[in-house]
């Protein structure tokens, strides 16, 4: 399954002390237990179920954001993403913010496609012994998003569970020649994000030392989902691919890569850095900018010429978008430009399970 | 939200001492906490969130099995079912059988409205300690369930969690003139079921008092969706109202009644049942078939002078299609008639939270 939005600094939050594994059913764990899930991390977790069900059954596979099912002269995009209570909420976000945040990050997924949302089902599980108000303020929370996005809730289910989980699932749709993919990327294309980076760690930052920087912490709970920029670049017909940066800038880049067949050269210095980061001295900037994630901005590639084109179309729809450096042909690793120096550009950001 | 797909009986298994609440992150629980979900049970909190979403952004409201949004000449169905270890799986369950039914409970509610499945997402929150032939297990049983209905996985997630939890959200398609809602009982109209019921109740008593009923047990963990049942009632044009029974017949007749506005008249002898019901002597044979769920059989209605026709087009699909009573004017409840007398048909069901 695709490796979708990721809340690389947020899950940091989680309890450390794990539950005693005797409160669980463990009727399934093999008694020679080969391998785990922390073993292999998630990435590989994703890699086997996509062999199981990779069958060519739709366009993009199963490792773009979303999934792609022709439908006339578009696609119907869709994608799911789960959150819950203890790995991903961290103290002090309210369920009003978690019912923004799961539609958020759903809509995420469309807007990297370039897609124009069309609704989205929301799974809620939640413990008997919690208030009435806590399930309205989550709806209230969800409904608020879907409607600043011009969409709407068209259903879901309520379930009973020990620990609050929420599972949303967006519908788009996009013009079959609009859609940007991971793949399509090429060597000179001029690399850019959307909006400014590193605020949504700023926000963790500020929670985990009380700092009360409440700006970034908004940034944190509450992202933003780049819908009207993404429908801009992928009308422009100069974007040549494109995702969400939900699990931090450095790990993206390599995801494009892969998918593309290219790499990229970054140049540290041009990153659109969040106002907070200055607060935030303490943690190396480079830590925040490119190996956290919860920003929700897009990463796209430009054809070479079209960088101007592409900017003026995110702007008329009230949005920043900035060059950051460059596709290239393929190497081993993707490179990192600082202080007129080439660095690593290292493959890392949060997984799950380890 | 709409109230799909409970697993009525298979909940009765779930730990019956609950975890001590200090293990959970309650910092939103208010103080005073006038109402807790609990108190107000599943139905209520569905009534909640759906006035809080509402807002008549698409066709079927928020109250059918699915959601249908307009899309040229048809309507694209979506739905979404969560299953989670503790609250819905049983001992013994297989994470093949977790994988399989996840799917299967998302293509009963494309099914009951008619619809052909294009694809489903899956979610997956799974603990870090497990196996990774767990994970492998569950999608081998996601794709097998997918493939045997003619559609596949589309993508999904997968996030660390520390129960297992499956959302599928399923697609369809149907045209807008054959679409089978909840609404549209008439008085007058047959009432009518697919397949056999009690089947899965049957599965779980076998394991709660370990009988070793294979085919029951079968039918609880592997349930089948009615596709082509559902698409031939559908085309067949002399249905006119229709819903998946998922959380049993009783409370499933009441659901089409009050979105139809009228009642129904159940036959208790007419109804069709399960051969294994005669192994489970110690249970009221009216709590297995009309107050038990699990079994992901259609309730149908069908024009007066219409059952022949509609029989004979689900026969034509192998399946089987049974009069079990008729629609008449509306009445404060819906009647059981049994051995010649005429009693209430109680309005229950598996509810969570409470």
């Amino acid at each position: 399954m695709p490796a979708r939005a990721f809340l690389n600094c947020i899950l940091y939050l989680k309890p450390l002390a794990l539950l005693p594994n005797n409160l669980f059913n463990n009727a399934y764990d093999s008694p020679c237990m080969p391998r785990l899930l922390r073993d292999v991390g998630e990435r590989e977790a994703i890699e086997i179920v996509t062999k199981i069900l990779d069958q060519d059954d739709f366009p993009l596979g199963l490792k773009d954001d979303c999934a792609a099912i022709p439908m006339g002269n578009n696609y119907l995009l869709i994608s799911t993403d789960m959150i819950n209570e203890r790995t991903h909420v961290p103290v002090g976000m309210s369920p009003y913010d978690m019912g923004w945040h799961v539609v958020a990050v759903n809509l995420s997924d469309i807007a990297s496609k370039g897609g124009k949302p069309i609704g989205l089902e929301v799974a809620m599980g939640l413990p008997r012994g919690h208030d009435v108000g806590f399930l309205e303020d989550i709806a209230q929370g969800m409904d608020a998003c879907a409607r600043k996005y011009g969409t709407a809730i068209a259903g879901g289910d309520t379930k009973e569970c020990y620990e609050v989980t929420l599972v949303g699932t967006s519908f788009g749709l996009v013009p079959k020649s609009k859609i940007m993919l991971r793949s399509g990327a090429k060597a000179g294309d001029i690399v850019a994000v959307t909006g400014e980076l590193g605020g949504a760690a700023c926000g963790y930052h500020s929670l985990k030392h009380g700092l009360d920087i409440e700006s970034a912490v908004r940034r944190l709970f509450q992202p933003h989902p780049r819908l009207a920029e993404g429908q801009a670049l992928s009308r422009s017909g100069v974007a040549t691919s494109c995702m969400d940066i939900s699990d931090g800038l450095a790990s993206s880049t390599y995801q494009v890569c892969a998918a593309s067949g290219v790499s990229m050269e970054i140049e540290f210095e041009k990153i659109p850095a969040a106002g907070e980061i200055s607060q935030i001295e303490f943690v190396p900037k480079e830590e925040i900018l490119l190996y956290s994630g919860g920003d929700y901005e897009l990463l796209v590639t430009i054809k070479p010429d079209g960088f101007k084109k592409a900017r003026a179309a995110v702007k008329r729809k009230g949005g920043e978008l900035t060059e950051i450096g460059k596709v290239v042909e393929v190497e081993e690793t993707n490179k990192l430009i600082r202080g007129g120096e080439i660095q690593l550009l290292e493959n890392r950001g949060y997984e799950h399970f380890r």
